[in-house]
């Protein structure tokens, strides 16, 4: 596949979201001008209208779609053709480089399990993404809410993923590896998290042992892994905070200042600030361990997220993510340190 | 008690801490100055040359005390005098209506189990904090690390002592009670949150259900319950995005400004933002089901957080937190409504 794929457009659901199709649409023209190939799914006639002049954008289409009431894996198994679905094949059958959805995160979960498949040795997919430290580097976490109970095999995947992820996407030589947990002392940590250590000690990655969510977020390690259930508490106390501290601090400043004067100081500073640090900056988290890349983004997503979001697939794609999980989980099986290349 | 009670001293173990006695000692004076009694616990010593001309703060002099390499429980239990140990005795003794340390928080709680014991009914005391919200209210969270894998019959308890410090010490009515997951659908939350809903459904609090950080700490609600582990884990990310969030507006916001000016529109401003934010305005954290009012203070505590701490243990202590959390526990064991007054 080697250059082609860097060639391959990523299938884009147009279907999935709040503001599907019309905020995708316009998500997707800003990535095509930005230089990235992109292959809307869906119903051609709701896309083609919102086309400006002269724009043409290549559209797979499909009437089916996954809706809001349905439950999500019944409503993928049933409807062969869902947008979604027929954009993860794409990825399978290589027409595309990775799938992108701002639907349902179970609905796509489903559909990548149905039309890509796991990875051979991964128990259970997970979903991925990075949070802004207080160094200006990002730190990788995993799992995001894909699983809410983990077993520590699990968790040792989901080390090797991030720790791969971490090598290939962000281009971190020696990632280092912690398991989240409530301090660093070996009477830290809770059941699963004691069972989980040994396992994740054996995994050929740089396993710094339990770290903390301040010492992550202050530079402490570059990846960390925890269960579905705990990873989506500290995202979204993160994602919560930063809200908070931008309210408050705004109030604080504009609060003793002659307001417009403040306004126009202001103007622009909180606006990167929510670049920088909020979910439509990043675009959306991946979704590791099945074969192909996959992009999970929020359903809220403006065109903004929606470019971020394609980007991020695209530069995940390009260096070949999901391959290189498998050469690593593989590699794990079989005792050998990952290849720092 | 009534009335008496209110003219106790706080009992401050004066030698628990990293900038102990120093640091301790300057806070009391600052509490006792703002009208708050305090007996100070630890060695006359070390504490009496601290303070300035004309100060004089009762002394309750003792040379044990919980050293930093100790085993905090086993060296609790070996030295019937350290000075959180006695501090904890003036409480079970009635000559204190609180007792605050910074030191060790495992050594304070093993304290308060030997001098004050369990309130009858609860399982295990927890760690309750308050976070700051997004539309300016307190978020209630317990526990917060005392406990990592909790039954759900603990979580219930958790539930009626956060309902209990949300009416009498914030005065809120009719709060809102939580339990903490990654989502409200009743296909979300793990095991625990599954098995925990039923029993929390039937306490004599205004339990709302899951809930996500994101909502908590936008205003949905005024207690969020939860085991220690994950209520470690949202703390601790909701202090280091507020840290992260403060640098990285303050970068955009001088990056572009003529650095003289954006120092005077600064000023200040993120000196209230800490104070409102952060763990050294808020002062520490209840250890609540036990039988009297206890605050565990961060060991890092600077005579302003010092000061904070004690203003927190006087104000419980004030509404006879631990008594009227001991009513409610009694009140939900008979399947009682807890009196709204």
């Amino acid at each position: 596949m080697g250059n082609k794929k860097n060639a391959l457009p990523i299938a884009l659901d147009a279907m999935g979201g709040d503001k599907a199709p019309a905020a995708i649409v316009v998500g997707a023209i800003r990535a095509v001008r930005a230089g990235i190939d992109v292959l809307l799914v869906g119903d051609a006639d709701l896309i083609r209208p919102l086309f400006p002049k002269g724009v043409d954008i290549p559209i797979l289409h499909t009437i089916q779609a996954v809706g809001m009431g349905e439950s999500p894996a019944a409503a993928v198994r049933a409807k062969k053709e869902a947008s979604v679905r027929l954009a993860a094949r794409c990825v399978a059958d290589g027409r595309a480089s990775a799938v992108v959805s701002f639907g349902n995160t179970g609905a796509l979960m489903a559909a990548c399990l149905m039309e890509l498949g796991r990875i051979d040795g991964i128990e259970r997919p997970a979903v991925l993404s990075t949070l802004p430290r207080s160094d200006g580097g990002q730190l990788v976490i995993l799992d995001l809410g894909a699983n809410v109970d983990c077993k520590a095999s699990q968790l040792g995947q989901f080390a090797v993923m991030g720790d791969v992820f971490a090598r290939c996407v962000l281009q971190i030589k020696k990632p280092r590896v912690g398991l989240l947990s409530n301090g660093k002392e070996d009477a830290k940590g809770n059941e699963q998290v004691r069972g989980a250590l040994p396992v994740l000690a054996k995994m050929p990655v740089n396993f710094i042992g339990q770290v903390e969510p301040n010492d992550a977020l202050n530079g402490g390690c570059e990846v960390v892994v925890c269960d579905g259930f705990v990873g989506n508490v500290m995202l979204k106390s993160v994602e919560a905070a930063i809200a908070v501290a931008g309210h408050v601090l705004k109030e604080e400043i504009l609060g003793r200042l002659d307001a417009k004067l403040g306004a126009r100081l202001l103007r622009g500073a909180f606006r990167r600030y929510r670049a920088r640090t909020s979910a439509s900056g990043v675009g959306g988290a991946y979704l590791v361990g099945v074969k192909g890349t996959v992009l999970v983004g929020h359903g809220a997503a403006d065109p903004t997220a929606v470019l971020s979001a394609i980007k991020r697939a695209h530069s995940a794609a390009k260096e070949g993510l999901s391959g290189r999980i498998g050469e690593a989980i593989t590699a794990a099986a079989a005792g050998v340190m990952a290849d720092d290349t």
